[in-house]
């Protein structure tokens, strides 16, 4: 037995804090209880009454005489905290009372000291009698199977396939209610996980994933301590049902200014949309996106392709939903057999519009409350049809009701049979509200525009595409495995007093991973400029070697198109005497001179240690360009050679690389093999704490890293 | 008195086609009349009828004995053709039915010669009789005020301040359907054009801007012959009332292939956005966008500024409101006083969220239904709120009805008076029907999500500052005046049988227009290249002159980098050998040596004549990366130098030009001044078709254009 099963599946449950009082909490969950049919024992929990709602009324929750699985607390907070005494007693004297929902707030998220410390004490008298804690400050869960449910606000609702785990409760409810009028969606459990004290997200999202009542996971998130976990648990669920995350947080407010500043780059948010992407979580862009995606994910199935064909019998409608399909990457219209166009000929009015464009129905007046019914069957049994989108305006001169059910039985008795994905735009919304009721309470999610159901259509396909990578191991957020191989290099830094390694050093360190660096000497001073010529060809860059010079560039630390030994002793005399100037004290260990690389494509190949995401590697547009046009795609490391790859396609960079004039010869797969070498780089060296390497420019076996900076943690 | 005004205005109304069947629009249209208590004469014409719903029925439109301002046709097409000559004669003999309204369908339409045949009879007989059309195919108009309605699908409809104008009869009767449970939008008039025949949507659009009992004005478009003189009456009319568009045709479906063809840079879609931004029209994203935008604009002021305050009692919606205010690029969050901030931490609970961050306070669990009467209060009392967004779920501890009343109080007792704007987000949806219900009714807009609001607030503000700017004549979409001063260089090209200018020609060209060339000379043979020291410093550029070469590069008729005579030399023969592989029987005229200039930013300015926008200017980075990387703004010419300095700020180009190590010494004027100039030629010169200066370049003093292009018309 999995130890969150007392939550779900609880004998009994004791409801600490019960009241007889209709206005209060503790008396609504009692109600709602009761609403739901839950079959197990309830037992109210307050010491002033006897009875509440005919259910015997105990003092304590060690009374109690029948076995409780759960107990709900809804205490205010320092009472919240001496009745967990009783329940370690129950749990130590019983064997029973193995889970607690603590929904009373006043803990750790006051922010204050206090609330800290009893979030503490809670938790730590729980945790030492063994018993699991959800909350606290949170609504609990809702299981429309064991019928349990600890929500003041919702009971009895409509049974179905979406589980939601969620860090506001409200936002979870909204999404109950405002799927309620229509029955929209159906739920299987609600898990509302307030400060997630002992209970988390991680440990949810496994248990729903084998869950067998949930076929679609929903995850509102706000903040998380540890997101690659979370990440690397939904790569196991996704493959097996869609798990959909709305996450708040995705603009910094009160500080606008910092969105421009480079250190956003990196900032947790774009991690987590690269994240959704390494493992096939559906991330929705809006509380509506969330709404809709998961109201077509819980009602019909994932489309075996992207051909889509639109019926509609409104022309203007039809129009915007052709265009957003136009729109979207993955869709497109489906072409049928000539066969099926010849009973569908027959069926209309010659002034419709017939498959102008392909894939598209426009009956406009002809239209009968059959007609839909026929042209739905003959589309639903077409092999080159994987999803339709119908459009209605349920007319004045027809029945909507009859209209409704013609759809609905082409539906059952061809579209299922054959997986379709059908879905439904009726843009008059609730003044067709028959026809609405009628489709959704039979599965066929209905919509108010045409570009939400292509949306949600588009992201069904996609999801689809992403689990399929997932299983070839593609595109995997994979585990990290420091091998720490090359601390040497860091020994020698901080022997030396250093956060970085100097550039020699970092050139090494490349090298000894497979990534080309231009061919260079190093020289103390001028004297040994003479050397040069018999090792490297001109022309050569020289740049300053120095422990206190990170950003050579901004000191004047680099000398380019140096031609002959002449003009490298200028280099170092102007470059000592730059450096000088610009930093007092500033010990030069030697000046590195290298055979210059001329290109005019620049490019960055980065990776940072992310606080929270652990590492991460960047590309885009590398040299004087890179600040300007932000033109950079992330991944989490280690990453494979297709996520490179897709990395690369996703900045325009990818254009110049392939374009007619620049892109001669140049081998995409090669740079993709670097990005994936400072990806394992970062990932296998835990002192690592950035790599950058700008610019990195194509030579003709390959690429060649003209720069190189590496900071240690 | 205007002649629309026949239309809206009608002492009396013909139907000819009225039916006594139900099931008829002919019927349904009588019904719809007698349901708005339309109180002029109502005509029935059928020859087969006596009489319809107790209205005398009359055998033909001429023989009706009352005033007949208006004739609604709903015939099949071939015998409206007819009833157009009964309606003529009337017109003739009586001097009344200025006006017909063509319901029926079955002429251009189709598609075919006959109905365009059609359409042209129907047309020219009416038109030679004087009588104004509005149609055919399409629903006509409603009128809430002179309670006129020729829509068989709406009747009474709510009044308000919007009117639509629409080339979709279906999408706006969606619209008014979608608003009409929760009375989200009143309406003024509602005008489906159809095909167009006579009434256009520029002259409604006239219309309805000096129309006092229209406050918003919805525009639906499918495709338009003159676009530009669409957008030239719509900027006489956004300065005093929203104008919010809705386009088909976003995406080019069955070639998405043409998509990334270079062609669709320039294509209609984006010339309409840059239109609207020009002229002050606000675009529609989507449906609901339009939907919504009008809801809002329709029952609330357009906020003083950009200062929003978020009042919430949920906080996951709260912290999703926020995030999406941070991503607009238009509003801040309002900072309230000391005394307020006195005021309301004195009404709510400790454990609220107050002022963190400004503007935002979430009373979570401490509200009651007067909590937000108070604390609006005092918000819509503030200086420094320009909007409060609200969001509520009604808890089931509170009332519905109380809450939504005091909700409605203060907004009536302190938000109206002091002109705030007040959205409410009820993330409940229909599961507090009650609470939305009242709140619509009182002209409080309700929204599902809290994007949603944003989304449109945003608009709103900024509408505002659009309008601000054309009202400065600043931004404005100015009339083409052709002075077509320089056609002598057309003169010439076509007299050499060019369809475009030789490179010098180009050069002579934008130095008369105060646009910067490099130093050039021309050279006829390789003969000539001793003097070219004489006249320019090297190193130079020579690129071949040819009137049968338009792409130098392509033919490898450019050498650059050329450092002395000899290498002048050298190049000429380069040139000459080049040109001769790759394209027989070509004439060289010579070669143009000019001056090289060096930068590392390239950028582009072109001008093309659309075929329905005519002149519009484009800017964006230029050289090899103008291709990959679609760096580019738009604006129809002419233009400000407003304009140009917004069009270059909106390229990722503006970040090189300002950047701390390109942008050293740069003058965004001076490129901005150059963009107007383009623009002025292209506008003035009607014989141009296209201008192509690419790349232009910084230098000292300016900017300069290092290679030109001119195409003849």
């Amino acid at each position: 037995m999995h130890s969150l099963d007392s939550f779900f599946k609880p004998r009994g449950i004791a409801v600490v804090g019960a009241s007889a009082d209709h206005a209060k909490p503790g008396n609504a969950i009692l109600r709602r209880l009761v609403e739901m049919g839950f079959k197990g024992g309830i037992y109210p929990v307050n010491p002033r009454e006897k009875e509440i709602m005919k259910l015997r009324c105990y003092s304590s929750v060690v009374d109690v005489d029948g076995v409780v699985d759960l107990v709900v607390l809804l205490l205010p907070a320092q009472r919240a905290v001496e009745a967990a005494r009783d329940i370690a007693e129950r749990a130590a004297q019983v064997g029973d009372a193995k889970a607690v929902i603590c929904v009373s707030g006043g803990f750790k998220e006051l922010g204050t000291e206090e609330g800290v410390e009893r979030e503490r004490k809670l938790t730590d008298t729980l945790k030492e009698a063994g018993v699991r804690l959800i909350g606290p400050n949170c609504l609990g869960i809702i299981d429309t199977y064991s019928r349990v449910t600890t929500n003041f606000d919702v009971g009895n609702y409509p049974a179905g396939g979406l589980s939601i785990i969620t860090q506001s409760g409200a936002l979870a409810t909204s999404l109950l209610f405002w799927a309620l009028r229509y029955r929209r969606i159906g739920l299987s459990k609600f898990i509302s996980l307030g400060n997630m004290a002992d209970v988390d997200i991680v440990e949810v999202l496994n248990y729903l994933g084998e869950d067998e009542n949930t076929r679609v996971i929903a995850l509102y998130l706000e903040g998380i301590e540890n997101p690659r976990r979370l990440f690397q648990t939904a790569q196991q669920v996704t493959p097996r049902k869609p798990v959909v995350m709305l996450k708040a947080g995705k603009s910094e407010l009160g500080s606008k200014a910092a969105k421009s500043h480079t250190g956003a780059l990196t900032g947790p948010d774009i991690l987590y949309t690269i994240a959704c992407r390494q493992t096939g979580v559906i991330r929705a862009e809006s509380l509506l996106d969330f709404y809709e995606t998961l109201h077509a994910l819980e009602k019909q199935p994932i489309p075996r392709g992207n051909r889509v064909f639109i019926l509609t019998h409104i022309g203007g409608p039809g129009t915007l939903c052709l265009d957003e399909i136009g729109r979207t990457e993955n869709l497109d219209m489906a072409v049928i057999t000539e066969k099926a166009r010849e009973e569908i000929r027959r069926m209309i009015a010659p002034t419709a519009t017939f498959c102008r464009p392909e894939g598209y129905i426009d009956v406009t007046a002809s239209h009968t409350e059959e007609l839909h019914n026929k042209i739905l069957k003959v589309l639903f049994n077409e092999e080159n049809v994987d999803a339709v989108i119908q459009i209605m305006a349920p007319s004045r001169f027809l029945s909507e009701r009859l209209m409704a059910e013609n759809v609905v039985d082409a539906y059952e008795n061809a579209g299922r049979k054959h997986g379709k994905t059908f879905l439904n735009v009726i843009t008059y919304s609730d003044s067709a509200s028959e026809c609405k009721m009628i489709l959704e309470e039979k599965g066929l999610p209905t919509f108010d525009t045409p570009e939400i159901a292509v949306k949600v259509l588009s992201t069904m396909v996609n999801y689809r595409l992403q689990v399929e990578k997932l299983k070839d191991r593609y595109n995997k957020l994979y585990p990290l495995n420091p091998s720490n191989k090359f601390t040497k290099f860091r020994e020698r830094a901080e022997k030396a007093g250093r956060k970085h390694l100097l550039e020699p050093e970092a050139y090494e360190l490349l090298r000894n991973i497979g990534i080309q660096v231009p061919k260079y000497t190093i020289i103390r001073n001028a004297g040994e400029a003479e050397g040069v010529g018999d090792v490297l060809d001109f022309p050569v860059v020289v740049k300053v070697v120095s422990p206190h010079v990170i950003h050579k560039t901004d000191v004047g630390g680099v000398v380019t198109g140096v031609s002959s030994v002449g003009e490298v002793v200028k280099a170092v005399e102007v470059i000592s005497r730059n450096v000088a100037a610009k930093v007092s004290g500033v010990g030069i260990d030697g000046f590195l001179v290298q055979e210059m690389v001329r290109s005019r494509i620049e490019l960055s190949v980065g990776a940072v240690r992310d606080e929270y995401f652990g590492p991460v590697v960047e590309f885009g547009l590398g040299g004087l360009f890179i600040e300007a046009l932000r033109d950079v795609s992330f991944r989490l490391a280690p990453l494979t050679l297709e996520d490179a790859l897709d990395m690369i396609r996703e900045t325009k960079a990818y254009n110049l690389l392939t374009s007619r004039r620049l892109g001669i010869g140049i081998k995409v797969d090669k740079l993709a093999e670097l990005i994936v070498g400072v990806g394992e780089l970062i990932a296998g060296e835990e002192w690592i704490k950035e790599i950058d390497l700008n610019p990195v420019m194509p030579v003709e076996d390959g690429f060649v890293a003209v720069d190189g900076r590496v900071i240690i943690q």
